[in-house]
């Protein structure tokens, strides 16, 4: 018996739905995970996914009461806890997971939200951005994702769907993108984006293109200058989008997380170039920190859930 | 004797400095005003407004008390009370706003902030935002200034300087700005920057120019297609920055405020024609509200200025 606090994260991706049990420092036990994609309906899926987290609460009964569920997945709304049609789950339908997980476990306090902002809190709880009260969390993955935090709480909007900074249009009439709109900065700056400035840059010089964004990152720390070159044009995009967003929030700091932010400072050198001489003059005083994130290989997207609940 | 909370509210503004008493239900008594112009330094100016506080809470006494002093001015930063060489003032230089009163009031809770902030605070006290607690009032004179409420609270970042929404550039390369860059918002949007467009316009038809926002307005209304035209272009500019910003916090209403929203549908339909167009497609199911603000015709500094208190 211990009187420290637990909660149970939940991570649920497109493959794999990771879970375990999180204490109020960051340990984590009894980490287990099932395959997203092997369910047929997403009725089938909580069930099963709500098996196993009865387990985990039956066996943790004899010590401190776990406080609640937090549940990090892609496109979710924090105010509504449902998922409408999210692009990374086997499923497109709209789903009200908060809800559904409530009904089965009974009694324990259920909180659901994106991945970004769930990261954004982990960093908050366990990482970083510990003792920081305004602050950005960049996920740069398949498309690029925001958890904003302004006077110590997470900004929600009031549709719960702030924070989509992947969508600021960052070329008008450029790349296409998945929401049906042009240019927008994902398109340029998430992992997928960077590959598409890779093979123009390499195709233009008859070089064979890097087909993952982690190939890039390893060229560029032998030295490779078309390497470089990706980064730089993607940095440039990135930075200056940055900063056009820190005019609206003016965070202490800037956290970089995902696949992309593997790269560092090859991304992170040419982005800060690109913000900082894309920022007001107002705020060179005191210009944001930028981080990477500490969970980037810790179970991030669990803590982060767990910490929804803390 | 009655039980209701009390404030001073204060307004400083490049020309007069106007200040009243205030309640929690925003009726306002005991107004009065100098001219910020007329003291050589800030340490006169301070000593003159103090004097006339003064003169306020002696003559209140006997009423319950005044819980403290709002002060909005230009480019008062919050956090510190400062304000730093604000371009819209007598006196260019550093002004520890808020220690110099405070010294002064002893005993009194005095709080500063931007005219922009006050005005989002007056919103949600007195205005068309109660019960609001995510949106964003945005002001239209000489420039183009921002106030942004997020979980009920202002965000004021982490140095105190966030929602400078008028400097975010709108057009690369544009028109210049006072800040020393190009194409920011306000160089198109603001009361300034919406005459050197009719100026553009009326001269390529070899017209006179309009040489205010209300001529612009006066002739809108009377049918003037070039006036129209004027509008078209600006809430153009202004519709689509309105929808980057939209993205990182998603507010239930854009609250418009100053000089330039005085022009209301004229500008307000083509801005939101604009800003639906740029709009990511998660938003169209709750876009928010366009509204003009309630207090824009009332002294609107002077409750914001109080809000601060309350």
């Amino acid at each position: 018996m211990n009187d420290k606090k637990y909660a149970i994260g939940v991570d649920i991706g497109g493959t794999y739905t990771k879970f375990a049990l999180v204490d109020e420092d960051g340990n984590i036990s009894r980490e287990q995970r099932i395959r997203t994609d092997s369910f047929a309906t997403p009725e089938e899926f909580v069930n099963g996914l709500c098996l196993h987290l009865q387990s985990i609460l039956d066996q943790h009964k004899a010590r401190s009461p776990i406080r609640g569920i937090g549940i990090g997945a892609p496109s979710a709304n924090y105010h509504t806890g449902v998922i409408n049609g999210s692009a990374n789950l086997p499923w497109r339908t709209f789903i009200p997971l908060r809800d559904m997980v409530a009904a089965q476990m009974v009694g324990m306090h259920t909180v659901v939200t994106n991945d970004a902002k769930a990261a954004a809190l982990g960093e908050m709880q366990f990482g970083v951005a510990k003792g920081m009260k305004d602050f950005m969390v960049i996920t740069l993955g398949t498309g690029i994702g925001s958890g904003i935090v302004s006077n110590g709480q997470i900004i929600y909007g009031h549709d719960g769907m702030a924070g989509e900074v992947g969508h600021i249009i960052a070329k008008p009439n450029g790349r296409p993108c998945g929401c049906g709109r042009k240019g927008c900065l994902e398109t340029y700056a998430s992992a997928t984006g960077i590959l598409v400035t890779a093979q123009k840059i390499m195709l233009a010089n008859k070089l064979t293109p890097f087909e993952t964004s982690q190939e890039i990152t390893d060229a560029a720390m032998m030295g490779n200058p078309m390497a470089m070159e990706i980064f730089n044009q993607t940095g440039k995009v990135l930075g200056k989008i940055l900063a056009h967003v820190h005019t609206v929030i003016s965070p202490e700091a800037i956290i970089f997380f995902g696949g992309l932010a593997n790269a560092r400072e090859y991304l992170l050198v040419p982005t800060q170039k690109a913000f900082e001489e894309e920022l007001l003059f107002v705020y060179k005083e005191r210009k944001p920190q930028f981080l990477i994130s500490a969970l980037q290989h810790k179970n991030a997207a669990i803590l982060g859930a767990a910490a929804l609940v803390f």
